[in-house]
């Protein structure tokens, strides 16, 4: 991993070459800034990992068509309305904006990405959206990348960016947060730019691994909204020559910005007073363990317990022992388990130690050894505190 | 289905003819009663259904293997403490607790069921139990079932105790909170008594639908314990000649008693704020229909917006388009969503009706029509509250 260059975070997705980006307040919500545009001044390819809700927002069924269609040049995100469940006319919506914004950039409309986050059931107000989308248009510069990082936050106390960079190419990025994180819009939604050179159809292959390890083990009340997605821009600005360690260095800094960004996410919950993670080994294969580490990172009953400062452990293997895998429970034989918070072993291969571990700092490190084979996975996740109730009941009231 | 008859439902599990029970405190707990016991005076057949978490009590363990040996008589449960984690050790001490009953009860061990709930990890105090099972004998009684409902509380703040009857017999019952519900503990327990005929091996015949629209359909936040069970015993001892419809009426008596004790549990939540139905209809299938109505129950961004009084409904579709179906999520297909609070359509056929339904109230039915098919199921749930988060984070602390 080569180490974090001088850069500011605060330009993020214009970090690399090429790239110019612009955030204002098109009148969507209230006052703070809801419109922005990332766009890459030269030709780009792309690719896009989105929400596997089977209630998808118009705008990403809109994004799988464009994406079939051409390489992503620009991507456009509002806040304040999510344009899902919005029906025919969410569709026509998410379309109409692609197309204006195409027509002041000079791009096909294909080749423009939509992202929406806010309130779900609403439609997008498109009087004050297509106007907006000129005053970000004239807004793009490659100063621009903190406006657009604002401009996409919800109940995010601060915008969240991150830059990684190689010998001679820089990954950059910008994220707000989701769920339990920022249970109120519950829409996590992320823009990754790079002047590495890639081939068309090649950067799904970069991003999927990343996201796989970084975005997608951080999901908290195993929701995902009906607008999660991650996009990743490459425009090959940077002008070099590709060899296999060059690729090597591009995903370690993808993977880097990746997780930079989703540390951000979890730390930025409001009433998120732990951090912690949840480390799975010994599971029958890569899979359980997901499921398994997924199943304790968003137990509520687990959640909770961090908040108390309590290793109340019985919890953990409870959620353990009911993790949903293909049908029924990952395999868990408790009297091969052992346990550890922190490092001090609560349970050893199924048999208490009586041992009383300390909790009670702001990071907690629970590893879950299940004795029954080589898979591993882990999830980082936060506590369940009031101000998360606070956060979630009085939204929209 | 006939009517309650005036039974007092402080008789619960003594209400059919031929029970006895009896509740004590055997210093397990500090100071409250903590060991009872249900036990048929006449030769009875019995059933159970246990926890499918995949980390089991030890108590379980071995009532999986009395049951397969003999028909049960009696059943002994301890509050206080789970028995679970416990390794070897926890098998026996569950199999000495069986023995010691046996003994003082004139039955073989093996017609001797153990159920235990309290804090897991932690060994049964077998030098309390032992002798309390001696002066939980020599209470037993037909007065007994409101001190044996007393006796296997754990955060509960009252005995859940219900009667049904038929013209001829008797159906009785007590249980103990769960999950969501009495989070601390998170077991689920419930002894169901009756003095109808049934042969050896028919009794799970009668349980299973009982449970699964019951018991099964309150699961709040996800979890089942490790130490869950629901028991039947039926001793014949109402003396009546089986029919057709008696076999009706002894199957609606037993719904009965599974429904009022499950809506006791989900009502006695500390914390518990709102009363909520999810009624799905219009799934592909059954199966699909309750994966969605539970992911929709046991959501926290669904059960806070409860506890908030908002019908903030884009949850719930957030929720519906990802409860987990064979490796996937179940089937949804947002054109199709019909969505209404309390009566009130807010989402017809996917497109937003603009309406802002009534949530102001203690109970709220929420009514899911996916219009794909004819699956259907309901789930019955609670919000999440400022007190949920209290009782679980300070547990133990």
């Amino acid at each position: 991993m080569p180490a974090l260059p001088a850069l500011e975070r605060g330009v993020s997705v214009t970090a690399a070459k090429g790239f110019v980006a612009g955030g204002v307040h098109a009148g969507i919500r209230h006052s703070k800034p809801d419109l922005a545009i990332v766009r890459s001044t030269e030709p780009a390819v792309g690719a896009a990992m989105w929400s596997k809700n089977r209630v998808q927002a118009a705008c990403l069924l809109v994004n799988r068509e464009h994406l079939s269609l051409a390489e992503p040049q620009a991507v456009v995100i509002n806040s304040g309305v999510a344009n899902s469940a919005t029906g025919e006319r969410g569709k026509l919506d998410a379309i109409a904006t692609a197309a204006e914004a195409g027509r002041l950039l000079d791009l096909d409309a294909e080749q423009v990405l939509v992202l929406s986050t806010g309130v779900i059931g609403v439609p997008l107000p498109m009087a004050k959206l297509l106007p907006g989308l000129r005053v970000a248009t004239q807004a793009l510069g490659p100063d621009g990348g903190t406006d657009a990082a604002t401009a996409i936050m919800t109940t995010d106390t601060k915008p969240k960016q991150a830059v990684a960079a190689g010998s001679s190419f820089t990954v950059g990025g910008m994220a707000k947060g989701s769920g339990m994180i920022h249970p109120n819009l519950a829409t996590m939604l992320a823009v990754v730019t790079t002047d590495y050179p890639l081939e068309p159809g090649e950067a799904i292959e970069f991003l999927r691994p990343a996201v796989d390890e970084s975005f997608n083990a951080i999901s908290i009340d195993g929701d995902c909204s009906t607008n999660d997605a991650v996009i990743l821009l490459a425009n090959g600005a940077a002008g070099i020559e590709r060899t296999p360690a060059s690729d090597l260095s591009f995903a370690a800094c993808l993977r880097k910005v990746c997780s930079d960004l989703s540390e951000q996410i979890v730390a930025d919950g409001e009433g998120v007073t732990v951090l912690a993670e949840i480390a799975v080994t010994g599971a029958a294969d890569d899979r359980q363990a997901k499921a398994i580490a997924q199943r304790i990172a968003t137990s509520a009953l687990v959640k909770t317990a961090l908040f108390g400062r309590d290793a109340n452990w019985g919890r953990v293997l409870m959620a353990a022992g009911s993790a949903p895998f293909n049908g029924g429970y990952a395999d868990v034989d408790i009297d091969l388990v052992t346990l550890s918070y922190n490092g001090s072993v609560v349970l050893e291969r199924g048999a208490p130690l009586g041992v009383e571990p300390d909790v009670s700092g702001a990071t907690c490190e629970i590893r879950l050894d299940l004795g029954l084979g080589s898979g591993a996975a882990s999830y980082l996740t936060s506590d369940l505190s009031y101000d998360y109730v606070r956060i979630n009941a009085d939204y929209r009231t």
